[in-house]
């Protein structure tokens, strides 16, 4: 039985939370909108549910609450920034106003983000870029769950990657994935129903196929988009090891099997080629390129013209990109945010451990 | 029975074509580069074999063979080239090179271009960044062969897209894939073997699974990356959606399922929301991020570390992305290019009729 939490509820509680592990009022604010933005769009697995994980990593020492976000080395239209182990929710934000803003003096901006962790969802940051008449990307690496084609072992993370594009007005295009077949949030819901995860999800500790929704606990892994080579597993490898160079080596993080793990108690891989992990967030100017409210119009003739492809199913219409986390969004703003019981009891014993109540 | 030839007779032959209908020599050399890398690189639907289809479409008047490849608008990052109707084979290398240039200047450049032609293979552009430390992106838009998630219909092209990232002592990382689950290609060496198509390849007109490799003339679709719902087809769906956006509405080119049709003799499609296919052009200069010496260190451990995974099978390595083209180009350099005996016969028939020899 799910309970439910308005945001504003959630809301004054994250901000606490944050706030009581030394976070400014200004950053916890941040953070939260970031976090809440994903049980919002429901992507529940990468919202609330992860604040006491946050919590333990700023415990373990591994997230720096005061943290001095700085660019190290830029050009007019690039950067590196290091985020100095801060909350990936408030670094993220931060670099991709970097490039919002080396977007509007010369037309794109492109932040890689060395040192920071896991940044919620990848589409709140690409969105930023939307009420700037720009296009925003956004993409992270993290720790290694998935095996490349042909491998046995865990070698790169679910590295998603988001593209976000304005229209006029429809609303905007909001491209939001994990480079895996399934992403991991997926497989928990079937760990909770006790449910078998579809053929091509996940593959057994020696690279055999597996339909255990658990099979990740025992060494197993999940496929990149594609499943297996003959559906075109190596694009699904060659997409997520893209978002691995480009948010880690490009920057100086880790990369690779190296990405350091979310949950506290996993250790951290005994080598580190670079600092935490990475993002890579770009930003580009619509009249960089055409005049706004020309792209505007002709977006607005994409959508609709997508939204009118002959359905293979009358019940069921072709969707855009970003439409169900919309609707989502709308529906759980007017009528709250369910959570299911472990999640209420993680974060009963939370605000019990910090003196807050939920 | 395949007839080897030498890359340079090939190329001498494809040269004379291009002049033949009217191509300056410098641009007929280009594009003759451009077109034979994809037969060099083992994507033989991709190289010669369509060199009669680039002369029907000059013929159809589809082709302009003096183009005037101009730049519309831009500012320091970021341009739109109109490609003026040209061939893509020699609009894309010269759009490519003002992203590089721009990318010189003030770190990364954007180029979105309209009114092309197709442009060979993506990995070609791309890979134009490597000699200048730069990373290089490149993707197009094409006409509608692939049904969007839940469609009945074809909406998108096979729309590919391509990131080459140089190295040091290792070979460069070059992804290059249709972000469909197989490519064209794979299907049309299928349709000469008369073999089927494995599941979540291709669908019939009406939406129903097949594994008929034909299935496309008789208005059937190929599937987007991930196959179906449950494998993360929408995710296929949504990338060549963004190809779409990015070559086609972000430069005034057409879109969707208005995208101009590479054979001549398939009609246009009755209404044209731009000019002409588009394509999306890109580079970052490595060391407007982080030195490129260190850049290149930890590619090349990226590189080797990914080298070294686990396989399932130890006569299965892992692969880096780029390394199947790469062997085939060294191996037709020095052995020569094998074409099946339609090519052949097709390229026997043009000389003939361009009165040239093969």
């Amino acid at each position: 039985m799910d309970t439910v939490f308005t945001y504003e509820h959630l809301s004054h509680f994250s901000v606490q939370v944050f706030k009581a592990i030394g976070c400014s009022d200004a950053n916890a604010t941040l953070a939260t909108r970031v976090l809440l933005s994903a049980d919002l769009r429901g992507i529940d697995s990468h919202g609330i549910a992860r604040l006491s994980g946050y919590v333990r990593l700023q415990e373990a020492g591994r997230v720096n609450s005061k943290p001095n976000i700085r660019i190290v080395h830029e050009t007019p239209s690039t950067a590196v920034v290091d985020g100095d182990a801060g909350l990936g929710l408030v670094v993220a934000p931060k670099a991709m106003q970097i490039a919002i803003e080396k977007a509007n003096a010369v037309g794109s901006g492109w932040v890689s983000v060395r040192n920071s962790n896991h940044f919620g969802i990848a589409g709140f940051h690409a969105m930023m870029a939307l009420e700037h008449d720009m296009i925003g990307w956004a993409m992270t690496n993290a720790s290694a769950l998935v095996a490349p084609t042909f491998a046995q072992e865990r070698m790169l993370g679910t590295n998603p990657v988001c593209l976000a594009v304005p229209a006029g007005e429809e609303p905007a295009f909001v491209a939001d994935f994990a480079t895996t077949t399934a992403a991991n949030g997926k497989l928990e819901i079937l760990q909770r129903k006790k449910a078998n995860a579809p053929p091509g999800w996940v593959q057994d500790r020696d690279g055999n196929p597996s339909v255990d929704a658990n099979i990740l606990k025992e060494g197993g892994a999940l496929l990149p988009l594609g499943g297996d080579r003959e559906h075109g597993s190596h694009k699904g490898y060659a997409l997520s090891s893209m978002v691995d160079i480009l948010s880690g080596v490009l920057s100086g993080a880790s990369y690779g099997p190296w990405v350091p793990p979310f949950p506290a108690y996993v250790p951290m891989p005994d080598y580190q080629p670079g600092d935490g992990l990475g993002h890579f967030l770009g930003a580009m100017r619509i009249d960089g390129f055409r005049p706004a409210a020309e792209f505007k119009h002709h977006m607005d003739a994409w959508i609709r013209r997508f939204r009118q492809t002959k359905p293979m199913d009358a019940a069921q219409p072709v969707l855009i990109p970003g439409d169900p986390e919309r609707e989502m969004e709308a529906e759980r703003m007017k009528n709250g945010i369910p959570l299911v019981q472990p999640v209420v009891n993680d974060l009963a014993q939370l605000a019990t451990k910090m003196g807050l109540s939920l």
